[in-house]
């Protein structure tokens, strides 16, 4: 079976390394040596990260005379996206629970204040 | 190197078989036959799957009397989406991009249009 897209970008995405590549191709192209720089990684160790990369559509190279730079491609990002999508109600829904949650607390919370600031002030009248 | 936790979500999403075991459990709770059922798979092969996915914190298994009932847990998406998030502008650059190209060709077709109407008109008048 070959793998489907979204498999081959998820594989892709399920590496720091790789990630920090897209993280520094965001700001504009790069050369390998400058992709490298950051990472303590030989040439051909990144240049393996960028193949699986390209493989995935994450990245292209362009050929020109002295160096082949690299970009960031976010087409397959859009398809994550996409497929997250469909997801999205269920930490939105976890969240708004929390939400009613801390407001619930919120509301006991001033409950208690004032029960105390009543009893205080029936204490001083006394 | 321990991988982070990122890096085990998307490694555990790279598979068609979990991201369709992800979408049967978005309906709600699901036993390991009921979720075996659509592949043709057998209980230990979807157990793996499920192994994965319970290690990346993308499922949760509850214990019942007679059976162990698996959930979504929709905390590692988030974090997925999150990441996503530094990535969107370029996806929509590029059909913003997309976008003018579409509206300069309709305002080009226009033009062509009305011309062609004057020169008709022209033609008739002569």
């Amino acid at each position: 079976m070959t793998p489907d897209n979204l498999s081959i970008t998820f594989a892709a995405l399920a590496d720091p390394t790789r990630r920090a590549i897209l993280a520094r191709l965001s700001s504009g192209e790069r050369s390998v040596t400058e992709l490298a720089a950051p990472f303590a990684l030989s040439l051909p160790a990144v240049s393996k990260h960028l193949k699986v990369l390209e493989r995935a559509g994450l990245i292209a190279r362009r050929r020109e005379a002295q160096w082949r730079p690299c970009r960031l491609e976010a087409g397959p990002l859009k398809d994550v996206a996409d497929w997250l999508e469909e997801y999205r109600r269920f930490w939105e829904e976890r969240f708004d629970r929390l939400d009613d949650y801390l407001r619930e607390i919120q509301r006991e919370e001033e409950r208690n204040d004032r029960n105390r600031t009543e009893e205080e002030q029936h204490d001083r009248n006394e």
